[in-house]
């Protein structure tokens, strides 16, 4: 079948329910919404490129959740109250069935987080997603990741390394069971938006980022913006019950370096714990203490006992070599 | 030579300068921005992709300029004055003598209208371009698709057709001396959003839109939004001396369906004459008066005198063959 792009977008795309908060949405030049009086306007933009960002074996409405949960993620990371999102598609073909299902884990994930679909774009090209979000904070509370200073806890949410881990089963560098599979399949292809906790930080966490790119790299950047060092306590990252039993070079790629986790690396100061668990509890997500926050710069791993780990990014590269 | 994506955003794309009106821009997970009180937001977003909305022999200063035009383009229909834009790219290599001339291109109108790069993202894939643009304009004053009126006149800005011709002249349809074809090819390369134009209307013009897709399927659009018909007067169709001496099918061809115009399609009611000509005056952008909204439905094509012009939509396929 052939669809042109004014029909796709009115047939996926275009919603009847309210939008709420938007004041013009699709099907004009423009977007147009009133920001709320007093809040600070915050915008991300992520662009998913196949064979980079998803496999051409996602099922599609887990592509089309994913799309949106990795930029309503550095909402989160700021701790910013989403707005609403825009979506330029670029797509070989017309695929009705396709889209359908797309837009199915697109909306069920925007309507999770009450969040419109206000604009976009749609053409004919090799497969390509951007989707760029909006949300809002009040004036001067986003949590940004230049304010971590010397003496601060280092936090993590949730559990990493186990997207990674299924990037590598597919990679064919080790097998899992089928259920562990699927399990950290779905790490990988429904990651969960640290949302809820990314607004309830607010006003409690020095800085914030959230690890797309690996733990260890995405924490460099808050060292680097922060300028301070930091020692991570390897041992303490948490991990998933299938990552546990893994090699440990295997758990260390995966947990420091793995990518595509979504969870929220953040620091608060030692005083602000207490406020950092009533944050998790009230947005029912867990969070682990697994470091601290240091004036020498660089980054220094250590295991349990406080001992050097001495992994360096290097090292990480065994893991590709069959005799690691 | 190979460029890692935080290189490449550094060296090409994070610029020294400040950024007016942006308290967090490039290096955060979310750029940061305060609203103007007593404004609304408008945002638009649009993907450019190679062979479909531009040709690979592009010059990149060009490419970087038209990619941020046509959006830019999108805000000038809505009367909005710009604030800040986004970029997501895809590149199939990072080939730094590409990329200095596409962000020279880019940032060259980028400065013309004050706003600031605030964030995005590059990533390896097919080249793909996706850029968000934010403006804002006075509460309720956003200029919509949906208003034109019975009795409205209907306006175009500059001319329309060239950017077609030089397709046309791509495709090998037909040929033009060299200076000619350099000139049509400039207005498909390198448009000018009307930026002060859709300003200038606020409070004037009752719709407005900008033509991408062809004058007479933009002017559908609103039609079909403000629920009025239109008669258009063909002949009064701004054309340059170029486009004047073809054959009236290449004329039609292109001054009614051609695309890739970005001048601005608008109505204003007949009493507002004398101000749409003064707003041209304080834009410096000509317009030109060419047709009338009616409360009958569907689009009447006339010529000077009146008389129907029986182009129809079909028609225009024609030039395709080459016995037309």
């Amino acid at each position: 079948m052939s669809l042109g792009e004014f029909d796709l977008i009115k047939r996926f795309f275009q919603r009847a329910r309210p939008q709420p908060g938007i004041d013009v949405g699709i099907g004009d030049d423009c977007a147009v919404w009133t920001p709320t009086p007093g809040r600070q306007m915050l915008v991300s933009s992520d662009m998913l490129v196949e064979g980079r960002h998803f496999l051409a074996t996602v099922a599609p409405e887990r592509l089309g959740h994913k799309a949106l949960a990795v930029n309503l993620s550095d909402l989160a990371a700021c701790g910013a109250t989403p707005r609403g999102f825009t979506l330029a598609l670029a797509l070989p073909r017309a695929d009705a069935a396709w889209l359908e299902r797309f837009a199915a884990g697109l909306f069920a994930l925007a309507d999770a987080h009450d969040i419109p679909l206000i604009g976009g774009d749609t053409t004919a090209g090799p497969l390509n997603l951007c989707i760029t979000v909006f949300g809002e904070a009040p004036r001067g509370q986003a949590l940004l990741r230049s304010g971590a200073t010397a003496g601060d806890d280092v936090y993590v949410s949730g559990q990493v390394g186990d997207a990674r881990l299924a990037l590598e089963v597919f990679r064919g560098a080790l097998s899992l069971p089928g259920d562990e599979f699927e399990r950290v399949r779905s790490a990988m292809e429904v990651p969960q938006p640290r949302v809820a906790l990314g607004q309830a930080l607010r006003g409690i966490a020095s800085s914030a980022i959230d690890i797309s790119d690996g733990l260890i790299g995405d924490l460099g950047h808050v060292l680097a913006r922060s300028e301070v060092g930091c020692t991570l306590e390897v041992d303490a990252l948490p991990r998933s019950s299938i990552m546990s039993v893994q090699r440990l070079a295997v758990q260390h790629l995966c947990t420091l370096s793995g990518g595509d986790d979504y969870e929220l690396l953040f620091t608060a100061p030692v005083s602000a714990r207490a406020a950092v668990e009533s944050a998790a509890r009230a947005a029912d997500t867990p969070v682990a203490r697994i470091g601290r926050i240091e004036e020498r710069a660089g980054l220094r791993l250590v295991d349990a006992v406080g001992k050097a780990v001495p992994a360096t990014f290097d090292s990480f590269d065994h893991f590709k070599t069959p005799h690691a």
